[in-house]
């Protein structure tokens, strides 16, 4: 069997997000199996690097599946360009080494939240961000995402009720800067919990607008979900790079 | 009676362009009164400084109307924030002189139309651009639009087959260059016919596939709409600004 990556970006907008869902087919996993279960006429079944949101995009979502075709890596690649609708898109497909796999070997993921937080109006960028036109503290917000970096328990950013493994992740940088009309949330960690990037920009957005000390961040970590800010919407979510 | 002027930008993906149709109201210009009228109890119609194409976006498009209603600019601005459809953006209401006139009073117009031209995916701007991947020559589409630069009669660029009036017009740039996955066209002239830069550019992509002769340009000047190149898609372009 080979075992194949491609390298994908998406625009999440319409889908229910990454993981495949029973009979429903409105998933990216769901679309792309079923293009190559189509294109290389075997069943196929993709791994990602991870599960995205409904409605989050990714610019470096990276996958791997397994293979008896021995249809070229270049013909797969235009097979998917050619049968993939359009918001999913396809940078390259190769050969990986028989124990490569997207979702186990991930050493490191990052992900971008877009705020758009100005007055002048949001009208083509309007699907790939949050438009939060409220004061907020960009410095502060900055200086408070430190405070999450480094290995700590995330319990309270996890969105998952019934979480049974470890919500223990490490986060290797996070920053939060102005560019132009936005507020643009850079962080890079081994590995992410449900909801976990919008939780975090959520509580960061209450301290921007003053309503949370900075200070509280450190007294969150192995809390309850309910001490932490509201999610953000996934618009603004982008899943940028995976590392391996 | 006051004279305000607004100026707009759309994306236009959803509408059957600028032009109030009847009692459609699947239009800019329709979307645009409606709302004016029922936030200022009164019947509004606004001019816009032109029409654009079903499809096509704005980033600079200026409109004017008169009212009776004494509503101050800063109120009428975030009323039509509010109740603009989310593709519709407004970036300042002001008043302006008694004889100011958003078609009449336009110098200049400037047009973009961005060609998307890579093997990448085009997957977040693909409701902005044409996709055409074919190999292309920029430089000599670049050279042979400075032949359209000046004043022509641009009959065979006039999508009216209709036309009754002059189809004389004077194009002051004209600037084609590659910028990054995308070949921009740039347009400045003192008004446009019906379709034209999109004729003009459908022209110059048949002369950057070396499937034109850059010299036949000027035999087209007060010749027939069938010799000049087919029109591209409307999503790739935009109105940029109208000077006055």
């Amino acid at each position: 069997m080979r075992n194949l990556r491609l390298d994908l970006c998406y625009d999440g907008t319409r889908y229910k997000g990454w993981q495949r869902l029973g009979n429903s087919d409105n998933t990216i996993q769901g679309k792309l199996e079923a293009t190559l279960s189509r294109l290389l006429d075997e069943p196929i079944e993709v791994s990602g690097s991870g599960r995205t949101d409904a409605g989050t995009h990714a610019l470096g979502q990276v996958v791997n599946f397994h293979c008896k075709s021995e249809m070229p890596c270049q013909k797969i690649l235009e097979g998917l360009r050619l049968y993939l609708p359009e918001d999913i898109g396809v940078y390259c497909c190769k050969e990986a080494s028989p124990r490569f796999h997207a979702r186990l070997g991930a050493k490191e993921k990052t992900y971008r939240y877009r705020l758009w937080n100005s007055d002048a109006p949001c009208v083509f960028e309007r699907k790939f961000v949050y438009i939060d036109r409220s004061k907020l503290d960009v410095e502060t917000m900055n200086q408070a995402a430190q405070k999450l970096v480094g290995t700590h328990d995330f319990s309270a950013f996890c969105g998952n009720k019934h979480m049974k493994k470890s919500t223990v992740r490490a986060i290797k940088s996070f920053s939060v800067r102005r560019e132009g009309n936005e507020i643009v949330f850079l962080v890079t960690g081994n590995g992410f919990l449900q909801h976990m990037v919008r939780i975090m920009v959520g509580t960061l957005l209450e301290i921007g607008r003053l309503e949370r000390d900075a200070n509280t961040i450190s007294a969150l970590f192995g809390g309850n979900r309910s001490n932490a800010g509201p999610e953000v919407p996934a618009s603004g979510l982008c899943l940028m790079e995976v590392t391996y």
